[in-house]
């Protein structure tokens, strides 16, 4: 198996599964290639379809996050939330339903499911969403790890509502809803049994109902959107700008960041651009309609610390640059190697 | 954990997952008590959508088969063609698109997920579907075995067509669309290694073209399809029958059956009433087109074997009496426990 730079893939490694450069290279090479057809090609979080003459979002992801359970969250608000916010990031606010599929191991204590099921159900309540179908597999022990789960979803966009990067423009601001990092830092720190793991409280969230409120008041000045989850906001600002044809500037000192993240983040020596959020969105706005979506967005709780942190430039091939806080620049790139497994 | 019988579920088991009645128990007790929804609580193949006047038909289902290759087919047509026949069941065949949800166990070669993506692509084309959206994990080297799958798909149901077990009358004649049994005794025959394998063939395939044209002829007279896969035709009679509200009694000497899949159920001691099936359907009818229907039906590759099976023959709650070829008569009850983990 040859990627599209040449190289041979003899294995699937972690770094597959990184939502980065390798991933994208297999889905290139081995799906992309044989699946080949016009809305699988765009890759946004959302498939766009046609019907009836409205266009329908749809979407899916599997989880598979170690642990089950976390500060902030578990496996079943992460499938809920996970979903959601991939529809609402096309403007799929309108949920029509989520299905969900579980694979489990042979074993696994009955409480264990009965709390997953719980936080499902409580999840889906918050985001006024319903679970409309099902699948459930039972595998020997040692064929899988406890409980994975897919969930799929199918909502409506509102006529008018156009979101995507390639409506993204030279000039538009770029704004970050909320404080970066908190979802994967608040899991490594788990795994690692860190002391402050008490500090740390993954953003796991549903975006909906925020992204229906803002398309209501700025449906044509909200140009495109996408929550960082897996790659964190680096991967997802160089795939926006890639997808746009632009060249972006991001202010490091306007990134909110919360201080116990920072901390970690330079304990374990990990970058917090490159770290997964799951209740986080990043928007591209038209510049003379930023300050108002800005104190709209910090008017909800998911976005009360929101911040414009930089703006597109430029039209160009995808660069990101990150004007540091010291007064230096670096350039942003998507998350190469280095894989945090089952952060999701 | 209490099942609504009163027994508690302290562990889950492989009988849990074996879509007969331990998995029925599993999904009321865990699972409909907590997501209740009218949609969900209908528990059919597909989940029915109203939208813009219209209806959806929305599934999901996740793969875990073993061994990934198999005689007739592999994880990835199964993927594909599982989740079109669960959409085709509640009289969705114009399908939107499919989601492709792929978990890889770290360490997988290269050339296993080349060769499952050319079989998802030759499935995909010969369904005449299209894979829109998609995601990838990858957990680290034991976290899983190998590759799993889950395919969500999304069908408009035509106008009119109402396909629903709550459908089926007194009198209906009872269809099976081909041979019994194939999918599950190929499986078992290569775990086992028999000799015989060379002679099975799983009888994986999509039947959306096949009930897309039957609909377009008997649109008021084919009253309930569903497609027995886990639990076999034993178990989906009795579910179709309990949610119709409906006695059955099925003739076996009518039942299709290769020859070779007979002989091996017989050898590994196990019937074939509860063994998977990958490429059929059960369809009530109206008695007054049955003869049509059938000759229909045997027109297409998929239902050339295609044989009228049993009768509803009055109300009731779900009992199935099965004449046996012998003369006497015996009850199929939904499969209890002994359960072929990852046939499908």
């Amino acid at each position: 198996m040859k990627t599209t730079n040449g190289k041979t893939i003899t294995r699937i490694t972690l770094d597959h599964g990184s939502g980065g450069l390798a991933a994208q290279e297999l889905v290139q090479q081995v799906f992309l290639s044989r699946l080949q057809n016009p809305i699988l090609a765009a890759l946004e979080d959302s498939a766009v379809l046609p019907f009836a003459d409205q266009r329908l979002a749809f979407t899916t992801d599997s989880y598979v996050v170690e642990p089950l359970f976390f500060p902030g969250g578990d496996i079943g608000s992460l499938a809920i939330n996970g979903t959601v916010n991939d529809l609402a990031m096309r403007g799929g606010t309108t949920i029509l339903g989520l299905s969900l599929a579980l694979i489990i191991e042979e074993g696994l204590p009955g409480e264990i499911l009965e709390q997953v099921a719980a936080s499902l159900a409580a999840a889906a309540a918050a985001a006024g969403v319903q679970v409309v179908t099902g699948d459930t597999k039972v595998v020997p022990r040692g064929a899988a790890d406890k409980l994975f789960i897919n969930t799929a979803g199918v909502a409506v966009i509102p006529p008018g509502i156009e979101i995507s990067p390639r409506q993204a423009r030279v000039g538009d601001g770029i704004i970050l809803s909320g404080t970066m990092a908190d979802h994967g830092i608040t899991i490594l720190a788990e795994r690692e049994n860190l002391g402050i793991a008490g500090q740390l409280r993954s953003d796991c969230c549903a975006l909906n109902q925020l992204v229906d409120n803002l398309l209501k008041l700025f449906p044509a000045e909200i140009h495109a959107l996408r929550d960082p989850t897996r790659g964190g906001v680096a991967t997802a600002l160089c795939e926006m700008a890639a997808a746009a044809g632009l060249e972006l500037e991001i202010d490091e000192a306007e990134v909110p960041m919360n201080k116990n993240v920072a901390m970690v983040s330079e304990i374990l020596g990990l970058d917090p651009f490159f770290l997964a959020n799951e209740g986080k969105c990043l928007l591209f706005v038209a510049p003379q309609a930023e300050k108002e979506i800005l104190a709209a967005l910090q008017r909800h709780r998911e976005g009360r610390e929101a911040r414009l942190i930089g703006r597109a430039t430029g039209h160009g091939h995808g660069r990101v640059v990150l004007r540091t806080a010291v007064g230096g620049q670096r350039r942003l790139t998507p998350l190469t190697g280095n894989p945090l497994p089952r952060i999701c």
